[in-house]
This record gives C-alpha cells, structure tokens and sequence, in this order.
C-alpha cells in the first residue's frame, strides 16, 4: 500500500510513538518561524531555559505585527528582538520586510523540512511540501532547544482535486469552498493532503493561499506535494538548488477523503463573523460596501495583488469605499511597483500601507460599525478588526476588486457584464527581485554574547508552581461553542502591544466575553484559583499561547469544555492548566458560572493511567466524569506545572530557573 | 514709497481697520482648509451656527491625521466629515489622499487668494503668493460662513535672499536657519516675506518648505511672490489659467529687515525638543541613529523624496535604522512610483506608509525612549512623536538620507568623501500626473439635504455661559515659559481619535504637565471656574482650539501669561477666557498654584476702553496689573461668552442655538 505525502513527511521526522491516529508522537523540527506578537514571549522562554543558541537548522524572527508604533513599546520590542536574535543565532526580520508566511516561503522554504511556527497560519509552508505546523511559544521555543515537538497523530485527509478553476474564480474560493462544505471543526485532528490532477493548475503561492486558511478548519496542517510548480517557484525565488521532489505514491489512500472539481467553483465568501460562514458571492450581491482590504498572508501572492491592480487599472474605486492595500513583504511590492501595478493601485485610489498584517490582526483599519469590509484576510471573527461590532467579510482578490469599483458586494464574474471588464491574464515576472537587505542573519561571532535590550515594556515570564492535588474552585466564566483565543485574548492596537509583558496583558482577558474577569479572577490567584467551562471547540483559531498564560497567571487551573482546538489545547497544557473534556457533553448544561467544582486526588487519578477525572459539583451535587487526553510526557509536564517547569526538572542546569525578581502565581 | 507684497494682499482684502501695526484689521477670505483633527469641530460649529452652505469660493475638508483607525472612531469622523462636506457644499479630500498643505497647494492654490485654515502650517500656501492664515477653527467656521476674519496688523518683516543653495544644501536649512537666528518666537506678530535675487532658484515647492515652518517661528504668516517659478508650479499642475503674477513694488520697503546669502548656508540641525534648538549637523555628526523619517507637510514635494531616493538608490540603509517614508500626497506618490523612486526607497530598506501626516502628528511611528529620530518634519515638541522621552531632530531630506544610509548623524557633505555618493542631479518631471480621484467636489443639489452621519464618538459641542462680573478663583496651574498647544492638549495616537468628542478629550488636558489637573479643575466647572498662569509665548505651536475649549470645558475662566502665541490667543478669546498679559513681567515669579485671584469688575472694566485690569492675589495679598488686547469686537465676544454665543446674538435665527443635548459649562 502506498504512502500518502503527510505520513511520508511525519515518518521522515518521527523521534517517538508510532503513526497510529490518536497515539502521541515526537518529531524533530528543522526550522523554526516566530512573529513578534508571540515572539517577544519566545525569546523570555528562551532566556529562561538558558538557552545559549537556538540548535535548528534555521530560526527567524519576523516582525509583522507589531508596526504601528503609536508610543514607544512596539519599538522596544523591536529592539529587544533584534538583540535576541544576535544572542540565540536566529535571523532577524526587520519590521517592514513583511509577513513572516510568505517571506519564509520565499526565502526559506524547502521541501521536506518540518517547520515549526508559534502562528496558527505556519501550515501555509506545506504549500512547498513541508510539514509545518502552528504551536504556542512555549513549544517552538522548545523546538529552538533541539527538543521535539509532540502532537497527536492526525487523521490524514486527502482531498482530491480535479479539473481547471473558471475566470474569476481563485485559490481563495478552493479553501472558502473546504470551509463551506466542512465548517470551522471540520479540521480538527486532522492533516489535510491536496493531490489529483486539479493541483497542476495551482502555483505554489495558490497552494499557499489553501494551507495557510486550512488553520480556520481547525487542521493540523495542510500538505502539498513538492512538484514542478514548487520547482519554477523556488527557481523564480533564485533558490532551485533547495528543491526536492517529494510525491505521495501513486497508489496512495487516506484515512478520510473529499473530492473537488475546480471548474465546479463559483466565488464564494463568508459572511461575518466566521470563515465558515461561506455562501457564494451572489447570494449577498448587492450589499452596500464601506471599506474593501487587500494583503495578508492568506492573499499574499504577487498574483493576488496584480490581479487587483488589474481590474481596478484604468478605473477610480467607488468613493464610498476606502481601498486599503497592505502588501505582504517588501519583495511583493517591490514587483509590484517594478511591474506598473502599484501606480495602477494607487491611480484607482488605493490607500497604500506598510507592508506586514496591518488591518488582518486589527493593527489599524478599524471599519465604522455597520460598515461592511471585504477583506481578502484568513479571518473574521468579531472584533478582530478593531471595530467591536464590525462586519467583515472574507473573499478572494476578484471578488474584493468587484466590491472596490462598484461599492457594493458583486460577484465578479458579472464585471465584464456591468463595466466592460474583461477577466485580467496576468504576465508576471518569472524571476523575483530577491532583496535580503531588511533580513539580517546571525552572526556566529555574535551569538551567546550580545545583552537582551529590555525596555520598560519587557517584563519576564511569570512562574508557575506544580499542580496541586485537590482542586476546589468556582467556575469563574461559562461560555459558548468555538469560542476563538481571539475572545480569550485579544490582538488589535489596544492589546497587541503588551504582548511581552504578562502583567499587564492579563487585565485584557476574556473582555470581548466579559470584562468583569480579570479582576474578580485576580482574587482567585492567591487562593484555590477557578475553572472556565466551554462548549465545542474551545480555543479556535490564532495560536497565541498568551490567551493560556494570562488566564493562568489570573488563577485558572482547568478548563471544562465539550472539546478543545488543538494548538490551545497544547498552550492551557504547556502552561499547567487541565484541559478536561466531558465524557457526556450533555453535563456543559448542567453547569452555571458560580457552581463550585471539586476535582479529588488528582495528582493520582493523572498517574493511574486511567484518562477520566471525576467531577463533584459541589453546589448543585452533582457527579459528572470527564477525561483528559495528555500523554505520560504531558502528565509528567502538568504535573511540575507546565512545560518551563519540566524541563527545568529534566535538564537541570542547562534550563535554569528564571531570575527572582520574576512574578509568581498559584 | 513702494509697497510690498504683504501689505498689498492684505489691502486687497481688507474691510475693516488701518494698516497700521499692532491695529485690528478684518480680511475677506477666499478660500478655507480643514483638517480632519481640527475641521470635526468645525462641522459641529457650523452646525451650531445653523449655517445652509459655505459662503467661500473654494472650501476643502481634508483627511489626512487620524488615519490609522485602531479602532472604529477614526471611521466614523471621515463619515461624518464625508457627510458634512455634502451638506454644507465643501470639497472632501479622502483618506489617504494625502497632507492638506501639499494637496491645497498643488489643486487650489490661486496666488492673491486669501486662505484660512484650522490648522497652523496653513501659512504654506504663501508659497504660491497667497495671504494664508492659520486660526483656530471656530474662526475658519465663521470665514466659511462669509464673515471677515480678525487680527491685529503685523509687522511685515523683509528677508532678502541672495545667491544660490550649494550642493547637498536645500530649502530646509534655509527655514532652520531663520529658527537659528531668531528663535520660535522671532516672527510673533509679524509676517515674513522673502525677496531678492535668490528667490530665483527656490520652486515654488521649495519654498513651502520655508513658508510652512514660518509657523515654527510665530509668524503670522510667510509670503512670497507669484513669479515664474509659481507659474511653472501651476503649468505642471494644469493649472497655469490659475496664475497671476503679483510682486512687491520695486521700491518696496518693510518693518523689520533681514538677508541670508544662501550660498553661505550649511545643512542644519535642530536638537531635541524645540524646533529653534538649530546647530551645524557637523556639531552633532557622528550620533547614532535609530529612525529616520521622511514626509510631512514640511518637506513635502516630490524633490524632497526624489532627492532622498537618489541618495539611497542600489545602497541599504543601516540595519539599526528604521527608515520610514510617508508620502505627503497620493499624487505624489504616484509620481515617484512612476520615475522609480518608490522602488528605490523600497529597495533600500524603506517602511512605506500610507499618505498623510502620519508620524510627524504622532500617528504611529513611535521610536524607542532614547533612539534618535532623524526627521523631515516641521516640529520636534517632547512627546510629539509618541514617546514619552523622545529624542527628535528636525533636518532637510539630504541630511536625513545621509543619516539613513550611515546609521548616525552625517553631513550630508560628506558622504561623497564617506561613500562615494555625488551630489544628485534630478530629473524630475514638468508636468504632475493630475487625479483627483480622491477629491470629491461638492454636489449643488446635495447642499443643505445631506444630514450628518453622526457615530457615537462624535459628541455636539459644548455650550458656555458669558462672563462674569468677578471672576475669584485658585490658580489652578502654574506653567513656565513656551509651552506649546501639544502640552496643553496633545496630539498623539491616544488622543487624536477624540478631537470630536469634547468631554472625552478633555480628561488629556495638561497631562503633560500635570496629569490631575482635569480631575482637580473638574469640581471648578460649577462653581466660579480656575486661572491658569503661564510664562511667555503660551499656547505655542499648533493652531488647535481644542487646548481652549477642554480647559475651557473644565473651567478655565482666564489665562495670566507674559505673553501669548497669537493663535491660541484668538482661540482663548473666541471660547470666551480671558487672555490676559502681565504689564510688569515680574509679578509672574510672584504668583504660586493654588493662590486665589480676584478680579473685579471686570464687564465694566473691559467696556471702559482701558486696557489694564487689576487682579488681586487674595492668598498673598498682592495686586498686579494686567492688560488685555482685546478690540472692541472682541470685547463684545468675551462678554457674550465666546465667538459663538456672539454671533448667535448678531445674526439671530441665521445662527440657532445647538441642540438642547448638549452639555454645558460655567
């Protein structure tokens, strides 16, 4: 029986376990991808590891959130990075280059390399045939160590594809279909595997458009084989010599399957606030349009814009509509402008920003409320944006072009028809304009000597004690199914600055659900600490281990839900927190917030190797089990309090305890 | 006797008062300019006033401030601005369109047109031979509504220049050698106006750059000849109907004298925090840089990034720097895309943002406490930047360049020594890609129709009651000497966003100085209101009126100073707090915060006609003597309780009292 390319790929990298779904496995990590939202709080781990220099083949330092700057501490970051960098021998990514997917692609990208991302949208570099997958800090930084990583065997999907895409209609519409047929869980556990015939037609920067979205499926990742397109990609990016061929066999099968027929696709969009409210474009033609955004690292190929600057060429955007251009790096719009399309983008009116992830992570771009946005971004849950009640839409470049020139949601098939537009055939460079200048890589004679630049905004990590062994505590919050760490904690200008210091962070927690609870939970933290009950899918979307680590630093020990999103699932453990699933997920109704919940001897029942945990709720009397899912390795990490913890008990001197003056919990 | 240039616009649209300095005179005005942080204001003024349409020949809203949109409030003002201008019949210019002065400039300057502008760098707009004036924005209100605008006739100053800029020399160092020799408050109650054979080289974009930063000198305003450097200027902005030619006479004579031979001019520097701080850049070469900035309405033509781009061409900036470009127009965006300029920036290292004031105003691009900035900007004001302790320089875009690509302070001079660079020689274009894409003219069967789009962060205007007879009340803050408008309400990402919103903004009134006052001066607002004592050219800087009205709005009842910037002087008098100069500068030292002052009789002292009014320290049983300069109008006006109760008392219904929503004051 033939290999499928996900299990070629883990089996190349497997330190532990066997590729058995469900069953636990190591695997070594080449390279490694941090943002600085999330980064800032790598490099404390790694400072508090002890760490001399980072042991991966690569390491990059991206800053591409954090840009706007309205007073000093995004700049402090900035500087605090830099110095990490020179100290643990990564390459830096100056604020400006661009957004770290598609800039690791162009730049680093190699088939067969695994990747590890402390960004939910790592999985965009399986679009070169890499494994690629989005974790907390916590466990890159581990990565960077030379430990393994540890994940669940996954299900592996593979999903054919047939057939050639009709005008119109583009990558963005392949994954918004997968999201429209398989919802926002329907990912979950699993490795999605593209192959067939369809794929031939797909560019590499189109299969990154497919993987980097598989995140908003709740996938473990998204593999692509590594191909011809994948050849002429890494020679256009002067990097040929990286290429490797890397195919499933022929004879290949999966552990679950799904067809797609390309020329079946008709534009598609999700409606606000989840990518996986997907309907096509014409059922909500018409709509009036306030704001049109394009860029992000779902968007971010050189394609995705020219095919912009192609309809609007020539045209003025409607004069209701703000036309925001975010460009994905620095190397995209240098083509772009080398090509014409930037003098055609902002001839029609565009308002041309800096590149990195501006407007997608709320950083700037806020609509008005009730202003409808079409974005060309990977999400749009509420609030993201900026604006509390926003209403943001999700599309490809086509369909945002249509908006922008007609002021309303068009289905951009109707162009030709309305203004005499006809579909754009792009000729685009076969050569990038490879520019490394605003990448700085480590310089060996650096490493291990240069001083970390904290400035007042860098405050160290907190510590964390071990589990205790009977938990009595109220459950502070109750909420509902997929609640998005974007609820657990938000980004945006208002809280994204603050990614590096805890302290502060923690008094935005859970505030888009209730705002009341970093103070009344503040109360806990000295005391038994408090439990938070959720529904399904607890913890969707972004990575940020920060949405773990505040409300544990808050005085949260476990978390009681129907079930987990993987990456959080893996933060709440990397920080000490019990993530317990209700055997019977009709119990999630039998509990109110306020309900005192006692969980007994847990210390043992963890060690007993049974995976249930019994539940007394102690107000209304009532038993219910739930279970956990963690390995002998997680429980042993729980149990010492976290990752940081554990390691520190594993490696001794070589991971050493942070410095006193750091803040300590419960 | 000849007349010069000042004088004979000012003739040109007197109707009221002499030509004899220090004598209030009242102007016709033509054409006006807001912008988006101060013209907010301006629509709930002319709301306030009831007003149909404006009576003005041209008058543009311009968007060009709060342009970041973190969050939904920057949107909802550019609606409410958008729906405005619709009303009342103004040109809007949109987001990302680009600065005000730069685009009021290149598509509506005329030359012998008077111009009022909310905004204090208005004075650009000399440089076409045009009377541009920057006031507070209740008086640009009243200049839209057909009223003449008032102020006392300034000295009129005559610079003669002679010879020609050397190389890597440029017309910022011709303005930074005004500040050199003559200090922020040189041209306070004066007008400048240039003359001489030197004027032959300077464009008429050159010198905006002069005229814009007479504003950093207190001038009334800055005038220069319409000559035929101002008719290429408007032949390459299709616009050479437009030109009239109007120059002093021959024999013309002036006030006060002055002459710089630019042939003797070195690049120039100012240190932090003041704009006059001016030294030789080869007195502080060699200090490390950690941004560079270009942009603003100080440097804003296409020489002024051509020549930075040219410097930069096929080279890197230094990695420590960051290097941020911020294209003062779209237009003149579009224009270096096309000559390859913006690829150059790009491809040395550039953060390319958006149009508009961006940085300069402290909308993002914050640098770290202690990292140099090097800028193209106007003003170097502590905090301007974003950062608590920032460390600003004000240069030309040959030193910033120089800085750019070394990595510390450089004289431009010597980088064909240091790098082998050439002076460049620009081939810049003679004719300007003209879209006005972004530039919505005003509808004539919209006026009056459009109601205004009113989100909830834009709040009516506060009303206030006239003054009192005896005004006892403490000193509430005591200030020294220069303190800007940016001190007393400052601009910034964290309170720009709340310039329509009167009772939010005020909470950030002297935070600078004295972060308590608002909530100490609060509990003043019902009962007999605050003094506030300042040293000498209080309310410098910028021209907005909202550093009169929050202290207003928190109960600010009269200001004791050595002596006042002009337009916050006008803005104090037009919200009805008494402006008041101390006849003997000493009593200033006398008087302590916290004293309680006690002037009586103060309506029958104003309508006496004398201008001395006693004030009596009741804490220190004291009596000094201070003296207003009120006109007789203004009498009226501070009596009435402001500009606009007077003028609701003048015209009757034309000008209806606000809503009864709106809050009030003492």
């Amino acid at each position: 029986m033939g290999q499928n390319l996900a299990r070629k790929l883990i089996g190349a990298h497997l330190v532990s376990g066997q590729m058995t779904v469900g069953q636990e496995i190591g695997l070594r990590i080449d390279q490694t991808l941090t943002q600085d939202a999330t980064g800032t709080l790598v490099m404390l781990e790694l400072e508090a590891m002890g760490l001399d220099r980072v042991r991966t083949e690569v390491s990059v330092q991206y800053v591409d959130h954090n840009l706007l700057q309205t007073d000093s501490k995004n700049a402090e970051d900035h500087a605090f990075l830099q110095s990490a960098c020179q100290r643990f021998g990564l390459w830096y990514s100056k604020p400006g280059n661009g957004v770290s997917h598609p800039t690791h692609m162009q730049r680093f990208g190699v088939p067969g390399k695994s990747l590890a991302g402390s960004d939910s949208h790592t999985p965009a570099a399986g679009s070169l045939g890499m494994l690629a997958i989005g974790l907390g800090g916590l466990e890159v930084a581990t990565a960077m160590a030379g430990e393994p990583i540890y994940l669940q065997m996954p299900t592996i999907w593979g999903v054919r594809l047939t057939g050639v895409l009709p005008p119109w209609v583009s990558a963005k519409d392949v994954i918004l279909e997968m999201l429209r047929r398989h919802g926002v869980k329907g990912g979950v556990n699993r490795i999605i595997e593209y192959y067939g015939p369809g794929l031939a037609g797909l560019t590499a920067m189109d299969r990154h458009v497919i993987a980097n979205m598989g995140a908003e499926l709740g996938a473990t990742t998204t593999v692509f084989p590594a191909d011809d397109q994948v050849r002429a990609f890494l020679r256009a990016e002067q990097r040929e010599h990286d290429f490797v061929e890397i195919l499933a066999d022929a004879d290949a099968t999966y552990d679950a399957d799904d067809e797609i027929d390309l020329a079946q696709l008709e534009p598609l969009i999700a409606l606000p606030s989840s990518p996986g409210n997907v309907v096509p474009v014409r059922e909500v033609d018409g709509r009036k349009v306030a704001q049109v955004v394009i860029g992000s690292s779902a968007n971010p190929g050189l394609r995705d814009f020219a095919v912009v600057a192609a309809i609007v060429r020539g045209r003025q955007t409607h004069h209701d509509v703000s036309f925001d251009v975010n460009p994905s790096s620095r190397q995209t719009l240098q083509e772009l402008t080398r090509m014409g399309a930037t003098f055609d983008l902002l001839a029609a009116g565009a308002r041309l920003h800096q590149s990195g992830c501006m407007g997608c992570i709320g950083m700037g771009q806020a609509p008005t409320v009730g202003g409808n946005s079409l974005r060309t971004v990977p999400r749009n849950f509420l609030g993201r944006s900026g604006t509390v009640d926003d209403s943001v839409y999700l599309c490809s470049p086509e369909t945002a072009a249509a908006a922008a020139v007609t002021g309303y949601i068009t289905d951009p098939r109707d162009l030709p028809r309305l203004l005499g537009i006809a579909y754009p055939h792009l000729d685009l460079p076969t050569q990038s304009s490879v520019n490394t200048a605003m990448l700085e890589p480590p310089t060996e004679s650096q490493i291990g000597l240069v001083a970390l630049v904290k400035g007042p905004n860098v405050s160290s990590l907190p510590s964390f004690g071990p589990l205790p062994d009977r938990i009595e505590a109220p459950v502070g919050l109750k909420v509902g199914d997929d609640v998005s760490t974007d609820e657990i904690l938000p980004a945006g200008a208002r809280v994204l600055p603050y990614r590096s210091n805890i302290l502060k962070l923690a008094e935005f927690t859970f505030g888009a659900l209730d705002d009341t609870y970093p103070s009344r939970m503040k109360a806990t933290r000295d005391g038994s600490g408090h439990i938070v009950v959720g529904g399904a899918n607890y913890g969707q979307g972004s990575s940020r281990e920060h949405a773990a680590i505040t409300p544990r630093y808050l005085g949260l020990r476990a978390v009681l839900a129907v079930s987990f999103a993987r990456i959080h699932w893996q933060n709440l453990t990397n920080f000490g927190v019990l993530a317990l699933e209700f055997l019977d997920p009709g119990d999630y109704q039998k509990i109110a917030a306020g309900d005192v919940l006692i969980l007994q001897d847990i210390r043992s029942a963890l060690r007993s190797g049974d995976t249930a945990i019994n539940v007394h709720n102690a107000t209304r009397d009532q038993h219910y089990t739930v279970r956990h899912r963690l390995s002998d390795r997680q429980i042993a990490m729980v149990l010492a309090g976290g990752l940081l913890p554990w390691l520190r008990q594993q490696k001794g001197g070589a991971f050493e305890e942070p410095s006193s003056s750091t803040p300590t919990s419960v």
